[in-house]
Parts: C-alpha cells; structure tokens; sequence
C-alpha cells in the first residue's frame, strides 16, 4: 500500500480555491490509503515577512479547518510540521548533497527571487526541506497541483542521491498524485484563487455571504446582455458548477448558457444551491469545533504522535547509514 | 558571567595543531567559565565526501581525545552535535532570515566553491547552521581561530536579525574570543598542520613515536649546515618551543639558534622533552579511556543533556516569539 504525504501552508480558514485544488481529493484519499499524513507546514509559512500573532491563528483556522472539510483523525495523522523537528534535521542532511545549481534553477525560485531586492536563502532552500517534509515518511505518492511537478522531482533526485551514497533503496522515488480538479480561479477571473487577493469564498461562509460574492463574480467577459449567447468554456462560474454541481446540471447550464436561455443570475442562483450543498455540512462541523475546540488540539496532538514515530525511525535508520548514529564503543577497543 | 560555547569537527584523535590551536585553550576556559559548551560537530562532517564508518571511528577518536586532553565533564558539557537536533530546526529559521548574498561573500565559500566542479549547498550553507550552533545556547563568547571571525560576524548580524524581528534583546551578539596561540604550522612548514596533509604529530603518540617525527622536520631552509646561524622567527620547531618550552628555554633556544651554539639536532631534543612533558598525563589518560571507554560514553550522555535542556528552552522561546509555539485553543474562541 503506497504511503501517501500532502502539506499545505498554515493560510488560515480554508477557501473553495484550497479545497477543491487539494483538501477535497485528501479527504477521498483517507479512505483508499490508511495512514496518509497530511501536514500544516508551518516551518515554510516563514520564509517571507509575516506577524506571529497572524500565523498563529492562521495555523488555528487552517487545522480547524481541514477537520470541519472531512479530514478524519482516525483515518489518518493530520499535524503541525514544527511539532516534528526531525524535518529539519532531514533537511539539512539533504542540504549537503543538493547542487546549489539545481535550486538556483527551480522555476519557483527564479520568479519569485526576480521579484525581491535581497533574496533570503529560505527562498533557495525550500524545496529542500519539501524533499525532507516527504521523505521523512518514506512516502511513495504526493498529491500535489502542477505547480509542485518540478518539486516533487527534485524530491526524487534526492532520494536517488542518497541511496546511492549511503542506502541502496531505502527511500522510495516519491511520485505524484495530480490532483483531479484544476487550478480554481478567483472570483474576479483573473488569477488563481487566493486570501491575499481577496477573490475567495471561504470554506465555512454562510448561505447569504456565497450569494453576496457570487451575485458579482466575473463571468464571459464578452456576455454583456443576457440576451447575448455565453461561452461556458471561458466563464469561471462555469468551472465552479463543475465542481459543485451534478453532472446533469453541469450539461443543462451548458445548453443554457449557449443559447442565452439562462441569464448570468440565473445561473449563479444553481451554483449557490450546489455550493450550499456540498459546503452546509462543512459549515456545521465548523461550528461544532468552534464549540468543542479541544477537538482540534487532539486531532493534532494525535497526528504529531503518529508522525513523530514514523519520522524518529526514519532519522534512527538515516543516521544509521550515515555514520552519524548513537555514539558507541568501537568493537576493536581494548576494553 | 559570559557562556561559552565552541565546536571542533569530528576529525579522529587530536593532534598537536589542534590542541594547540584550540582544546588547550579550552581546557582552561572551562575552569573561568563554568557551564562552557563545547561540541564534536558530526553535522558539519558530511558536507563532502566521506566514509560513514572512518566519520563514525573519527566521532570516537575525537571524543575520547577532548577528554584525554584535560576537557572535565564536571566543569563542561562536551557532546556530539547530531545528539541535539535542535541545532538543525533553529539553523531552518536563520535560513529565512539570511540573505543569500551575505553567504555568497563568506571567503571560506568563495575558496572552496572554486575548487569543485558542482557545488553542494551544504558548501554555501554551513555559515547558518554555524550561527545555529552558537546562538541555540545563547552563548557570548566564542573561542575562535582567526579564520572563523567571519563566520562570527555572520552570527552576530542573525542575533542583530533576529532580535529586530521578533525578541528585542534575546539572542546576544556572540563575540570572538581569539586563541592566544596562532595557527599551527605541520612539520613540513608548508601549510597548516592538518591530517588530510599528513604532518602532524598525534596527541597520544609516544616520545619515541614524536621524535621520529620530529627528526626530520623543517626548520629554517637557510641553515643548511650547523655552523649556519639560524633565524627562529621563520623556524616552525622554535614556533613549537613557544608552545611547549617554558620562558626561560625559548630565550635560550633563541640565543643557540642565532649564535650557531646549538644545530638543530639539539634544538629539537630540548622540544621533545618539553612535548614528552605536556603530553604524557594525556597520553596515560587516553590508556586508560581505551580501558574504560565507557567513561567517554558517560561524558557524551551528561553533555547532550545538559546542552538539550538549555536547547530545548531556547526553541520553546524562540518559537513562541515567532507564532510557531505548540497550538492552543485561541482565546476569542466561542468556547
């Protein structure tokens, strides 16, 4: 049975563009793989400026979160990364026999570095503690979006490197998951769904505020009247009935669409009772949480066990093979 | 009172070099300076190539040797780095926080980096986890050699960081304490005395063992016969008698030297017999660690406790000022 790790970045509340790129598929993979790990990566939330006191309740919202979608503690260990040091300790170990010239080439850094006056090493090295985040776990598949593809292959290299140098084949070649549903786009469809652009409906927001945005949202720029014809493949609210809406209601919208039969509000009104659907029960569980929020701090504190077992054996065989375990007396001593 | 802390790379049993250069020194700190760190640093040892069972031998050696050369467990805490993982996790944070030009700078990268045809990033990064070893235990002064004065300074702009960022006044800005004695010259007199070039002599080497090599040492290459008069200031035997012959003999060597009243022959044999003199109480307690190794094992333990202890509350702390503190339930929750 492959061994599955995901991560996600501690952004607070989920939004529909975080759980349908990501968490819905963790939530169906808990049940087809027994013991995925899905971690909260706090240590990656770091690299740039932030506050403490907002990431401290982003990490809140974020594992509050996960729970209220349908991650299942029972089923699999949901964990804040920095309650397992030992991802560091892999890091650096990977970090000494990483090229400098196969980070300083990862699209990634090369973007975002152009983008910054003084570039922090964080930027270079986080793939490399990505590569730690899942090899500690001797994971085989990653569910990752498209934009992790090369990540993941550097993962791969190290895994390749290291076992050649010291293991033969202890770590497994991580392969990726792609996740079904596409990159989710904002609401003003332009860019990908983001908090930091404001163009999210969140994961636990009530009937009336899914209105409020989607009563605005971007549709066929090039449908103006509702008596003009629409081009469903372009309009994002199209996108959105896929992923919330039956596949019946996906075909009808299409036709209406087409042929101007429906007008943009009317379409909309079908998503909202699709989104209301899937996200009611969220929305509940959500709001249990905020009632018994200890449940939060077990799930974790339950994760983090699980996780630091797995993680503390993986080091123990890992500084094994290095030369780097438990000082002992050498057997050609006298004594 | 100031903490001391210092590391010392996992390279087998001492030689006179190194004892000189730094344990020495060490040796006496620990009774100025109680509660002084000093760490075997098996992390910095995989950087390059090696062989994990001569790294594992080299552990040992080393450990075994700190504590033949006088280092007392009851005044210090000597311990392996890999026992303390702390020292990676708080390395990840100061990799976000270090501009990655600062460490394209560091002299000892720039030497290195040109020498080898694909560059690990271990090469660029050890200046991090550097800073790591010495701020994890808050430590102020640092017994350094000359060539690591630039690794400081590197330590001292990430407490600067750090602090600015996130806790005031809470890591201190670590200064050099320079070694009183300079760097050692190997018995070529070509280049610093180093294992890897073969022209040491061992720490526990027996007198015959040192005057065997001793014999054919360079000494000043313009006294070519003993009639020459000789010139101590460029002979690397009189930079020795510095070390090992009291006052009194290195005014006497000096004046037999320029005078031609000794030959080198002579000169040597008053260095050995004040080597035999330094190094015999160490070389008898190495014996008797090779009997009861345990001993070392026991120093090993009662060191990495005491350092995890003050390295655990370290990241207790820093992780509180940085929001990355273990989860707890927020207080404007509704429960």
């Amino acid at each position: 049975m492959a061994r599955i790790f995901s991560g996600i970045q501690p952004s607070g509340e989920l939004h529909i563009g975080n759980y349908l790129g990501a968490v819905k598929n963790w939530v169906q993979l808990q049940e087809t793989h027994p013991g995925a790990l899905f971690c909260v990566v706090d240590y990656h939330a770091i690299t740039g400026a932030y506050d403490p006191a907002v990431l401290r309740a982003r990490r809140w919202g974020m594992a509050k979160s996960l729970l209220a979608a349908g991650i299942d503690p029972a089923k699999c260990a949901l964990f804040m990364q920095s309650d397992v040091p030992e991802h560091t300790e892999l890091s650096w170990i990977f970090t000494t026999l990483t090229p400098l010239g196969d980070l300083e080439r990862q699209t990634q850094f090369k973007d975002k570095s152009s983008k910054v006056e003084s570039i922090p090493a964080g930027l270079l090295m986080y793939p490399v503690l990505q590569s730690a985040d899942i090899l500690l776990y001797r994971a085989d598949s990653v569910p990752v979006g498209e934009d992790q593809i090369q990540h993941l292959e550097l993962a791969r290299d190290t895994a390749r490197k290291w076992n050649a140098k010291f293991g033969q084949e202890y770590f497994p070649e991580p392969k990726p998951l792609l996740t079904p549903t596409r990159r989710i786009m904002g609401l003003d469809g332009q860019s990908k769904m983001s908090k930091s652009l404001g163009n999210t409906i969140g994961l636990m927001e009530t009937d009336d505020e899914i209105w409020a945005k989607l009563r605005p949202a971007m549709t066929d720029p090039q449908r103006v009247r509702k008596t003009d014809v629409g081009r469903p493949e372009v309009c994002n609210i199209f996108q959105l009935h896929k992923a919330f809406s039956s596949a019946e209601t996906v075909a009808h919208v299409d036709a209406q669409c087409r042929t101007a039969g429906w007008g943009c509000m009317d379409c909309k009104k079908v998503l909202q009772e699709g989104m209301v659907q899937e996200l009611t029960p969220i929305r509940r569980r959500a709001e249990m949480l905020d009632t018994e929020p200890q449940r939060v701090l077990d799930a974790l504190a339950s994760g983090a066990e699980t996780a630091r077992g797995i993680a503390r054996e993986t080091m123990r065989e890992v500084r094994g093979y290095m030369g780097l375990d438990a000082v002992t007396i050498p057997t050609d001593s006298p004594a």
